[in-house]
């Protein structure tokens, strides 16, 4: 039988009413339980021009596909007119190895999965009372993050800092055409005042936030470290956070917020623990409005999985009229 | 930029006048220069029912493509009339990461850089003379094997051996269709006395061919033996060989007949060479009539970019009316 071919218009369509965060959260569960095979992220790197693609797969047992997700990131692309990323996400049956379908999302999915985690982790651990979100990076997360927030707390007030004031103005119309209420601000401190959400979102290899100036109550979800260079959070702040929640537990031990503060003696590998566990009710997400958290979202290949599965079973339905 | 997709039948007409020998040799050449990135493979393992999917990637440095290529076996898909076998082969630009074609080839990629390897192996490492070519399994690469052997030797005498009668029947009068004249034994012993060319292409994990029953000269291509557990050749024939050529020395150690030779102490892991080196005229190939050659080819990602790139590029003239 041969595969599908979706592109990336029928892809967003199926996302419209699709509950991306449900499947997220799913997905999260059944990687801490253990119901999911998931071998080391595959890797590419390119350097003239700077490039990496990355290949993550898996599948959750006894379902019913299993997924290769392949992106890349090319900066210089920009220059050339083009998207820096690319990718597409594959079905295969896993009862006959059979390719099912293939979503040419274009990256688009890895975003949405990325926002969705994201909303995961703010649902389970962010106070009950946003006062304003504070967000590092103008990029898409810095957007997507925001906008996929929208169904888990009412606020709309966002401080937002970026690497020079021309991207924070672009970012300050685009969310305030959304509907959004942006202020702008250069000096991070300033962000961690005014704000108990907190998104990082950038590709900074050195801390934008010290431990100093969050606020009691903080929830911060830290995206935008997923490798072993880069670094948003002063371990400082890891110390002092009363959870640190992990989308993997396995792969924070060698990327991310978590691998630098434990690689420098900040905190215990101990301390983390498993975003999928506090979904799933084994472990105590916040109990208390004071409680300093964050999230350290390094992406996971059971991410792809769920979105994936979910956006084709949409499409396969949509296209037989369901 | 959308990808281009091509199907099967396409890929099939692209294959018809292209030198895939000539493109799985520069690839070997290029693999042994130290001109290829090519990271471990990927591998997803499932039980119920039995199957595995690998996936191989990598590129050469400096030219235009990389290259993903994934392929699945399940081999209990005969019993429900489907094939065991699927794949595809994705490329993608080196300098932009964009997805710049697909390859639906079904896995037939994969058998054809397969049987091309068994050909430039016996091109550079057989007799002059080959009187009687021997084949060990009755499958695909049994067949496809002593095709493109057919650039190599004008041979058209092969011995035959395999599980059971019936299907070594069947291999029989497919390949007296094409040409060929069959004899059938289910003595390995006697095909090694007959054959000077022998290729073992089967999923044994016993040694099907004992060292004491090779004749002098004889040049053998071992290539069902893929991962750790499967082995067609006793450890003593790779002893007494006087050339061992592995299509990756870093891959054997881990699969592969010399693996279970260098892992049970009868070689050393310093004796086998690699083909590449050999084709490019760094080392001596067959340099006497009566040397024994062996060829152990696991499989290595530098074939699939080369035979998809191959391919691809004339698929891409074919559509422009070249």
């Amino acid at each position: 039988m041969e595969p599908y071919i979706f592109k990336l218009p029928h892809i967003k369509n199926a996302l419209k009413d699709l509950d991306t965060i449900k499947a997220i959260e799913d997905g999260f569960v059944a990687y801490s339980r253990g119901r999911t095979i998931i071998p080391p992220v595959g890797e590419l790197l390119f350097s003239d021009p700077p490039g990496d693609a990355h290949i993550k797969y898996g599948y959750i047992k006894d379902e019913e596909y299993y997924v290769i997700k392949i992106a890349s990131g090319f900066y210089e692309n920009v220059k050339e007119g083009l998207p820096s990323g690319d990718g597409l996400m594959l079905l295969f049956n896993q009862r006959t190895g059979q390719l099912s379908g293939i979503l040419l999302d274009e990256g688009h999915l890895t975003n949405v999965r990325t926002a969705a985690a994201g909303a995961v982790a703010a649902k389970h651990l962010a106070p009950e009372q946003v006062d304003c979100i504070g967000v590092f990076g103008t990029g898409i997360q810095g957007k997507m993050q925001v906008q996929y927030l929208s169904s888990v707390t009412p606020c709309r007030d966002i401080m937002v800092w970026g690497i020079n004031m021309e991207e924070c103005k672009q970012y300050k119309k685009e969310m305030e055409d959304l509907g959004y209420f942006v202020q702008i601000d250069l000096e991070p401190g300033k962000i961690a005042e005014n704000c108990n959400l907190i998104i990082t979102a950038t590709p900074s290899t050195k801390p934008l936030l010290k431990a100093g100036t969050i606020r009691m109550g903080t929830h911060i979800t830290a995206i935008g470290s997923d490798t072993p260079e880069k670094n948003e959070l002063d371990p400082s702040i890891l110390k002092k956070a009363d959870i640190i929640a992990a989308d993997s537990i396995d792969q924070c031990k060698t990327r991310g917020e978590i691998f630098k503060a434990v690689s420098t003696g900040v905190i215990s590998i101990k301390k983390p623990v498993e975003l999928g566990d506090i979904i799933s009710g084994k472990i105590s997400g916040r109990t208390h409005k004071d409680q300093i958290t964050i999230a350290d979202l390094t992406g996971v290949a059971v991410q792809d999985i769920q979105i994936s599965v979910a956006v084709f079973n949409k499409l396969i339905s949509i296209n037989k009229g369901g």
